[in-house]
Order: C-alpha cells, then structure tokens, then sequence
C-alpha cells in the first residue's frame, strides 16, 4: 500500500494515514487502500482494537479535489463519447463512484472490534465522515472541523453524525454552513470523548492508544458482542434489539470468555482470552 | 393575512408572528396563516433561508385557549345536535383539528430550505412545537419555556424534541411537569444552537439573520439536498440512508452548482449560484 | 416479597430495592419481585408516579454472580444429563433466562406513570439497564457508575443508553472498557436529569420525591398520554408519530381531565384529577 | 370537467372517463380531472361506493403518448433555455411530473369507501395502474390487459400489483414482456374478482354496480373502518395492524352504527346507517 | 374447562370448540378456555402437532352476540356511574376487551408446533379469525364461510386474512359485503389447502390428522424452527429474514435432531426425534 | 469451472447446473461457481436475460448430504481440537457456511437483468431455494418438487417462497411435511409461470428461452428498472414504493431507451436499444 500503513502489537493495529505532502487528502486509490487495511485487519483475529491516526500536519483535509474533478472529467468524457450519452448512464457510474466510497467508509463500521479515531489539525469533509464511521474520537485540543461538503456545491453523506452527538440543530447548523469548529466544541457536542490538553498529534494519539489497550485486554467476545448488538440496536426498535440481545447472548454465554472472565475475577487477576472474531 | 407577515430580502424572507395584543397566542385562523406563508416561501426559489420571529414581548404564548375550547364547544355540540350525537363523530372531528394543527407546523419542516428561529420573551406548548420544526434555534438570553401541554390535560406532539437535544430524560421531565426552563438549560441541553447576550428579540434575531445570510450565500442545491437527506436519514436506518444519499448525490452531482462551487474555490472566490427547488 | 419493599402515600408510590447485606445484587429471586412490584402498582390506578431507590450503601452492585452462575450451571448440568444434551438445548434454556431478566426491567418501562431513579453509592451493570428503563434519573454527589457487562465476558442490553444520552461515542467507550464514571460525568452526557450537592442516598430520593410529586399534581391522562406518546414515537418515524398522536389525542381529549383542568387554569387553581389508568 | 363525469344515485357514485374518440387516453388533464373527481367524492358522506367504468369502446388504452411527450420535451425545453441546463434540473421536473400522476391514482385508496372497477375492452399500462388502486376489479370477458410501460423504454409503479395477485412470478412475466392478457388469466391470477360471461361494457359494469350497492346497504363506520384497516395492515407488521385494530375500534365501538346493527339483527330487518365519514 | 375440550394421543393434541347448544359461539370465557388450552399444550413438549376442531353441527358461529353486548353494555354502565363518565374512559374498557380476544386468538400463532383447523358447517366472523391464525385450513365439503363483522357494524381483525391468501381484491369484497363463500371457493383463493369429499365434520377431522401425524413423526426441531423462521420473515424484510434464518440455524444446526435425521436418511428408516420446545 | 457451465448468444446467457452423476447435488465448491457465474454475466452488459436449467436427468437433487456432513465435522473438528471448543465458535463458523451458501442464491436475486428458471424431473430443498430467488419459472409436466429441509432435521430460508405464491397456508403444508407435489400443483398455487406439455428437459427450455428471448428485445434500462423496483417493493410501504419510483424515473426517463422506445413505436418497428447496466 503507498498511502495506508498497517502496524500490529500487543493486540492493538494502528493504520495511519500517509499523504502527508497533500494534507492527506483522500484519492480514490488511498480509500480503497483504507477499505483494504480495515478488511485485512479484520481479518486478522490476534487484533483486538484499531487506531485509526493521520501523519504529518492534519488528520486529512478531506477528498482530493482534483482527483474528484478528474473522476467527474472522465465520467462526462465517456457519457459524451457515447453515441447516446445520457443523464442516466452518467447517474449510473457516479453512483458507483460515490458507493465505492461510502464503502471505504463502512469498512470502519463492520470492522468487528473498535476502531478508535486519534484526530488532530484539520478534520474535514470526508474526514468527519471517517471520524463517525469510527467507534470513539480523541482529538489534540488545536483540532479544527469542517463538514465542508456545502462549499463544494453538493451534501455529505449524514447518517451517522446526527447518531453520534443527538444535537440535531447544531449538526444542521455546521452542514448548512460548513462553518469551522474546534475541538471544545465539539467535545461538547459529543462528537469527541476527549480532548487532549496539547496541540500535538502524539498527544491525541496517546488518549486513542490508551483505550485501545485497556479494550485489548477485555473480553474479545464481550467487546464484538457490544459492537454488533449497538450496530443493531442503532437501526431497530427497542423491542427488536431485546430480542436480537437475547438470542445473541444465549450461544455468547457457551463461549469460554465467560468462564475465564469469572474465574479472573474470583481470583482477583486479569482473565487470558482467546483470540478470536465473530 | 392578518397575523403573519412575510418579507423578502438578500434571498432570506422573515417570517413574523404578529398577534401582539394576545402574546401571539395561536388561534386557528393564525396557524392556517403561518401554513400558507410557509407554502407560499417554498414555492419561490428566490428564497434560500427562512427566519421566524415573534413580534412584541414574547414569541409566543402558545395555543389560544379560548379559541381552542370555542373550536372543541363547537364539535361538542355538533355532535349533541346530532340524533346520533356519537363518541366516535366527537373524535373523528377532533382528529380533523388535531391534523390540520399538525400540518401547519410540519409546512416548516417541508419548506425545502432551512428555517432558522429566533426566540424570546416566553416560547409556551405549541411554540417550543413550532421550534422543534425548524432547522435551527437561537434565543435571548432571557427567554422562557414550557412544555406545557400537560397543564391543559393533555400530551403535546412529541417526535421531534427527543430527537433533538438526544436527552431523553431532561425531556420526559419537563413534559410531565411543565416546568419553565431557560434559555441556558436550553442550549445546554441541544435545543438551542446558540443564546445572545442580551435579552432583546433584535439579539435572537440577529443571530438567526447572521446563519440565514451564511447559509443563502451557499449553493441552494448543496443546502437543500442536506435537508432532504437529513429528514429521510432521521426516519431510516443507516445503511438505507447511505444508499438514499448516492441516489441522491448521482443526479445532484450533474448540478450547474457543483461547476461554480469548485471554480469558485479555485478562483478564491465566493460562487454565484442560481436559485432553484429540489 | 422479600427483596422489594412497596410503600404508597399521596399518590406516589416508592420502591426499595432491598438485600443490603449483598449490596442489593439481583437474584433471580429479587429481579421476579421487581417485576411483580411494577406490575402490582401498575394495576392501582391511585399511583401516579413511582420512586425507584435502593435501601442501604449502594443502589445496587449488579447481578449476584454466585446466583447467576448457578443458574448456569444448572442449565449445563440439565444438558449433561440429557442423552443428547446440545448446545441448542443449552441456548433454549439460556434464552428464558435472559428472557425473563429482561422482563423485569421492561416492567418499568411498561408501567403506565413515570418512574423515577433515585441512584447512590453504585450503579453497577444491570443497575444502569435497570436505571435506563426508568423515566428520570437523579443521583447523589459522589455515585459511581460502571457499564460493568465486559468484565463478565458478555455484552449487557445496551438498547436504551444510546437512546437516553444521545452520545454514541461515550457509550461504546464505557461499554468497551467497563470503566467507572462518577455523578458529574453522568450528568453532562445527559444520563442524569440532576445530581444532588450531597452525597447520601437521603439527597436523591428527594431529588426524585420533588419531582413525583409534582407530577402527582398533574392530570394523569395527561401524564401517562405523554409516557405513550413517547415509547411510540422513539421506535417509529416522526410522521408515523404524528399519526399515533392525533389518534390517540383525538379520544384523549374527551377525557374529563381536560375539563377540570382548564377549569382550574381559569379559576387560578390546581385542578383535582380522577385516578385512572390509560 | 371535460374528460370524467360523475353521477350519484341511491349512495353510490358512478365516475366515468369519458374521452372516446382517444380511447380514454389520459392527458394531463384528464388525471386531474380524475383525482378532482375522487377528491370531490371523498367529501360527499352521502357516497357510499364508487364504480369506476370506461365510456366507449375501451376502459383506457393508457397514458396518451403523445401529451406525455409534449410534456417531457416542455421540461427539455425548458431546460435547454436555462443557461446552466442541467440534468438534475431536468429530473426535479419529471419528477414533480411523475408524483402528480401518482397522486391521482392515490386518490383512488384515498378514497375513504370503496372503488370498485369495470373493465372491459382494454386496460393498458396506467389502466393497470389506476385499477390495482381499486378495492375491486370485475371485467368484461373478452378484455385485454397489458401490463405496457416496457414498450416504453421505462418502469411502471408496480407497488401494487404483486400484493393484489400474490403471484410474484407472472407479475415479473407480465411487467418484462409487456404481453397481452385476458380476463380469464387475469381472474386465475387474483386480480380480478369476477368476470362477465358477456363482452360487453355493461356486462362488467352491472357486476360493479351489484356489489356497490351491497356495500352501500352496510354500515358505513363498518366499511369504511374495514378499508382503513386494510391500508394500514399491508404496510405494518401482523403485531402493529392487530394494535391499530385495537385502537381504531375503541372508539368505532361507540359510534351509533353498532346499536342500528344489533337492532337490526335482532328485528330481522336491514339497519338504516347514518351517513358519515371517517 | 367448560368449553373446551383437550385429548392429547401419539403425540397430537386435539382441541374441541364445544358449546354445541349455541352452535360453538364464543363468549369471553369461552375465549379464555381456548387461550389457556392453547397456553397449557405449549408447554408440553411431548406435543408436535395440534388440531383444532368444532363438535356438533358447526365450526363455530361467531361470537356470541349476546355476550358481546353484555359486555358492551356493562362498560357504558360503568362509565355511566362515573361522576365524569368519559369516552376515554370507555374506549380504554373496550380496548382491553379487545385485546383480550386478540389475545386468546394469537395464542394459536404463539404455540410452538404447527395448530391444523378442521373446519365444517359454519365458519363465521371470529371463527376465519381463529382460523386464519392456524397453521394449515382444511374444510368439509359443504363449510360455509363468512367474514360477517361488517353486519354488526364493525371492522373485523383483519391482518391475516390478505396474507394468507395473496388475494387483495376478493378479500375486500368478503370483507365490504359478508357475503356467504363455500369450501371450493376457499380452496381456490388458497384459504385453504384442501377440501374433503364429504361434508361430515369427521371427513375434515381426518384430513387435519392425517396431515398433524405427518408432521408428528418429523424432527421437532426443524418443524418449530420452521414457524419461527416463518413468522419472523412474514414481518421483516427478506435480508433481514435471510439474517435471521443464519443466525437459528447456526445453533439448530448443533441439534441432536440433525445427527438423528441423517442417520435415518442413510440407514434408509425413520429417526426417532426427542421431544423438545424452541 | 467445473460443475458450471456458462453459454451467451443473442443477449442470452443460458447457465447449465452440470454435475449429471450426482443429479446435480450441490457441494460447497457448486455453489460457489453457480454465485461466480451470475457475477460474471452481470458484469457483461451484453447479456439481457439468464435462462438457469440442469443438465442429465433432474434440475438439481438438493444439497450434497455428504459435503455437507462433511463441512459439518470439519467445523465440529476444528472446535474439538481448540483448547476452549465451544458452541460459540462452533456457531460461528456453521453461521459463515450458511451465509455464503445464501450469497450464493442471492446472487441470482442481484444480477441486474431477469433469471428463468427452467425447471424439470426434480427440484428439492436447495433446489426450491435456487428457483424462488429466479424472476419466472417454468417446468416440464413431470417435474417434482419438494421443500425437503425438514427431513435433515432442519428449516429452510424460508423468505421467498410465501412471497410468491402468496398461499402461506400451502407454504406451510409443504414445509412441515416435506411431501413431494407435482408440477399442477405448482403452477395452481403460482410457484410456476408455465408448464411444458412434456416432460423433457428441452420442454421446459423452450419456454424459458422463448421469455428470455422476447425480455432480450425490450428496453434494457426498462427491464433492470422494473427488476429494481420490484426488489425494492417488496421490502417497503407501497408510499415508499412510490417515491422510490418517482426518483428511479426522473432520471431514468432521460436515457436513450424512451426515445428509441417512442421513435419504434412511431414508426411501426422494434426499437434497437443500447447495452448497459443500471
């Protein structure tokens, strides 16, 4: 991979970002790298968090222009080319453009243990989208957001955002303007879970890493059971997620974790889990 | 119309209650007005942003009692009049009043572009409805609340505040008890995007303007396509909305507005976007 | 009942959880009586509110382990025995079990007024499920919370919290790492409605009492329409809400509550309300 | 009205499309007229079924192609004239186009009693349409039906149709081929409930007529209660329509239409309804 | 119990409607009896089919008018008494009344192991109810059948019925008219899955054993995970439905019964199941 | 490939099932070809309809018993050997087997144009499942068909069937039975489009192609749409339907399908339409 880098120890993989002489700003190329990180480490059953962190100056600032308009360029180009060029065949290849993308982005959401955002710089566009699609945000207290997809004429994909901060009027507030916001404010909102007292990006990435190996040491079965159950809960009624709980936790409660999870605490020590994925 | 008043500058129409003698008490004669006035703005493109403001001490004092018990005497009496005078004739007229309530306050949420709230004085029962529906809420720092419903005996309409502030229990709170707030617990709590330092409606108003103008300087197909993913992604599960948003964006992206958008970013320069409705 | 003490004056209804040599951790036993308290005062049309508090240094520790076990080794030991004894059999029986606690926690949720939580010392695993199902929750000072399922090898039913708070990203880190967070903490996530300036049980449960009482002033057609209101709304569309509000309003408000209360707002005086249940 | 007229005798209102020397080919206007027709219907208490019949040789040969096409090259036009002509303009437009269309055929279930169909001749692409929008279809033996908007290059709104027949393998052959189809097949397959053993207009026309003023001899409350409970019930889960059924009945139990029945049951004589609407 | 009767052989349990002196018409303790029959056999897992059927001269003539208006006039009195006797107050009676009968009808689709009607003479109202929540419909040859609420003036629970036939139209015709429809005509639109050459109660009694000991002798685990799968995928999409068959069989797949089957099938004779419960 | 055979010609793709000695039995390695096919043809946007057929004496046996025994032990193997071998795991990966054996069959349901069946001599258990997830199926006279999973201990993916016959009633019969119906049956109850007047397999080819062959000649944009909005449909309200519709047709009314559509119709010829894929 030339702009994703993969690191694994302790049970705990840390992808970075790296495009560093463009602000990591995202190609084509570079999601689908991402959504190729994220699917080898899920795969990759001795992972047990994911920290998800920007090299250089910012966390991204966003998707690459240039690279879209280049995209659009050649969609247009072939329409035209096309005896019958048409709105319709053009529809039809942006939406796989824009599926392709969300796609880099959801394999944050079905990676099956926590991925956990380490933010600093700028986080724009795409990287908000990035951000949400991630289990926890930590972010260095300089940190400056942008859900900046107004200025570019068109609107974000916003499923997750509203879900995360449960602040409908300020999430229509920075959509409608694409206004900047910084790391406070977004601590207050929800967005964030913390907020690092230093402006660096070690000092973000340190908060992430933190969580991640206190998450490594837990029950692996515990920690993918919560995810799954909260992925299902977030899109069922109440009634619907009992029930999804409850047949879950009938085969989940045959797993060995239980067990040594009990013995640990009656023995007042650390259980040893297996590795394993869901 | 009598106590609504419309006008139209700089692309934002304001949107006054002016019932002042009465506290800009709802009768049904008014929230009819505010229905037409909101459908009469959302036909005109020429409109990018919408503010809604109370005239005279307060935004408003909520539902017209007097008018409210005339309305149900009436359908008491039509339905005594009757040889069958029948519980289900009371409520299927009932019903009738309810919707026609209902449908005037959801012309807000319908109106395709953002509709920004500028609240002082008291917002009572139907007013924190009507607020709910907008995009957007500021307040003096001085205004008051009440979800009040419960002190006339009956549940108010309560979709849209728990979606808002994300807080289910300050919500179920105030609802059984009806107890005032003010405009600090209010932002605090996500109802509110911002409170002004002063207790003046001109500074509620001029915060709201101040968004407005931000936003109708934006690309309308940008903004409007936000609301409209924002309404369907609220009532969907996420995966849905994705896939709502790529149909969406694959025609939205053959917009003129997406051309002036990035040529205007290239250029350094703020765009000059025709008017439109999605 | 041997776990849960019912006391009822002037309309509210308060329940003590009370095993306090075991810091009131649920038994089987002990959660079967809970349900059976909600039920039995669901049926007495004279409560109009209820007070959830636990008796002695904590408000609960969460599930007894020892009995937990127990059962599970019951259910083992029912398979072992069998000829065939498989790990569907195993499910099936885990399932009921599962099924059963649920139960008794949505027996709060079922309870036709609000139920308040008035939370001290710990508030441990199902203590928080049990403390999410109710309507309000208060807190003295120092009480410390633990989403505490991890640490047992399994995920708890986290339905509810998501809902409650509006902030995705503490709950996934709360529920990943299982980490303690105190009465402040609570608050600002939105899981708390107040924190009392003490930090004795005495300081919550008149947090909780204030507020009962207020709403026991309160028309219960009002107060329990509102409750409904809300459980429909949270699990359907905003339109699909609406529809149930109109139905259900349109019956409602031929209740006499509304009667005598617009009696008394004329009057200037409190209305006095029939007991019923919707 | 120039393309449907309406007439009403002994509760039971007959609509008529009535542009023969086109074969009942729909225009614009002429769908209009239609959803005018029923809107006008819908508010008449006194109209206790509706039969909707073709004047002339057939019920409709579908959309008139060539006022279909005048208008889709208004909107190109229209689009062309504009200086930034853009597909998504294009599409807002056809779009608002198609949902006026559809609002005219939901008319027809809008319609609070039944609409009972009678067909004969042909029945062609939007014929289909407007006839799946029907509580009931009887046809003339020797009618042809299409299901044709695949001789068209486009889809039609097939929501209906594969509830009505249950066979979702000939509504796919059907909508793929656009083949012919005669009534026998179309009775066999449920979408018809009964067919003439005429041809002739009238022969299907007195099976409508039969059955409508069967219906309009029944307890208008019943009936309609029963349409409204059907609508919701398609749409809902088996749990949610049996507590919408709950609900409706509560108060429909209370209506006068249930005392004239017993009465009548008891006296062995047909009840005299009140006219009403729900 | 007084009206109904259970006899419980070779693994079949038979259910009998008799009250025949009133032609097996349902009163509410009748309901109650079917409720805990139905209750009662669901809990003895030595039972894997059930039939249910009428004595005497018919299936069941409806519900017991007398009763029902007993009933009625029993909540308008209660209500009377009341010094603010109130349509709410009657429409919550009633609806408990409902949901009392939805209750003991939805107990057939609750019972773990497929319920057969055999059905003959009259099959009125309630009884398409009753019957339609079975699994599987067979009829003597002369059965009349008749969706009759509409002559009583009210809308019949009628969520099953469209499901279960696939047939929108006809359905709505019995609904609207209550007219009499015969076996051959049941058959046809797929209500039921045979008729009998006879018309004697005993020639329908045999087809619904023939087929319950059928389904006797098959591995109860694959027969309940059926219905389960079934009920579940009725409401639900049929992703949802496909996740929800994966995630069952998963566990059922570790089921002492598969081994059982397979070794049958390879050793060319039938398994002998153990008797179980999902 | 091995067990699959794939040939195009005229826009056709016929896709043989070839594993003659074993009737077609699916192994693992089968099902994973039958899933590559489909992918493969629905990359090739030549291809405007799929006929599916089996080669030798019948359409397909089911499940190889013996592969899936097989896979069975693996599983049980691996957990064996594994220090903590537990259910969970165990379900885990029989959970990963099921769901690419649906993904499998799926893939029939996601290739963008129309699939045929073409049925003859048997189709039992997996091979039902195959068929339901084709558009249409027709059948040789003497083909017999068995819903056969009940008699390896376990239940079917049950989805799709009682969506298109729409009689649960039968689904169920045959279901909980397993007993073997003909290919009269099968057409009666809408399972099939058409029976063969013999019994070969080239009898039921011929009426396959001869569909396939007239979809080939129709609009390609109007065949996939239909497709797409059927499959949408059936998962959602008939007003989401609707929209869903009017959206698709905004833009799709802008391909080149409606004018080549409307200029053939015109001039009295078959319009010639463009390859493409939506």
């Amino acid at each position: 991979m030339k702009y994703i880098k993969i690191s694994i120890s302790d049970k705990v993989a840390v992808v970075e970002l790296d495009r560093q002489t463009k602000l990591n700003a995202f190609t084509r190329d570079m999601w689908r790298e991402m959504r190729d990180a994220l699917t080898t480490i899920n795969r990759d059953a001795g992972v047990r968090a994911v920290v998800l962190v920007g090299n250089g100056r910012v966390f991204t600032s966003g998707v690459d222009v240039k690279d879209a308009m280049a995209a659009m360029d050649s969609i247009s180009g072939k329409a035209k080319a096309d005896v019958d060029g048409d709105a319709l065949q053009k529809s039809i290849q942006i939406r796989a453009y824009i599926e392709e993308f969300q796609e880099a982005i959801t394999a944050i959401e079905k990676c099956a243990v926590p991925v956990i955002a380490a933010l600093h710089g700028q986080v724009v566009g795409l990287g908000v989208d990035i951000a949400c699609a991630c289990d926890i945000r930590y972010a260095a207290r300089s940190t400056r957001f942008s859900v900046k997809e107004v200025d570019l004429g068109l609107a974000g994909t916003l499923q997750r955002l509203p879900r995360i901060t449960g602040n409908d009027g300020l999430v229509r507030e920075l959509a409608y303007t694409g206004r900047v916001f910084g790391a406070a404010e977004a601590l207050q909102m929800g967005f964030l879970s913390g907020v690092s007292s230093a402006s660096t990006r070690m000092s973000a990435f340190h908060m992430a890493m933190y969580t991640a190996t206190a998450i490594a040491e837990k029950s692996p079965v515990a920690v993918m059971s919560t995810k799954k159950i909260l992925a299902y809960s977030r899109d069922h009624s109440v009634a619907e997620g009992l029930a999804y709980t409850a047949q879950h936790n009938s085969v989940a409660l045959q797993s060995g974790d239980v067990e040594v999870a009990v013995r640990g605490m009656r023995e007042g020590r650390k259980g040893v889990y297996r590795d394993s994925r869901l």
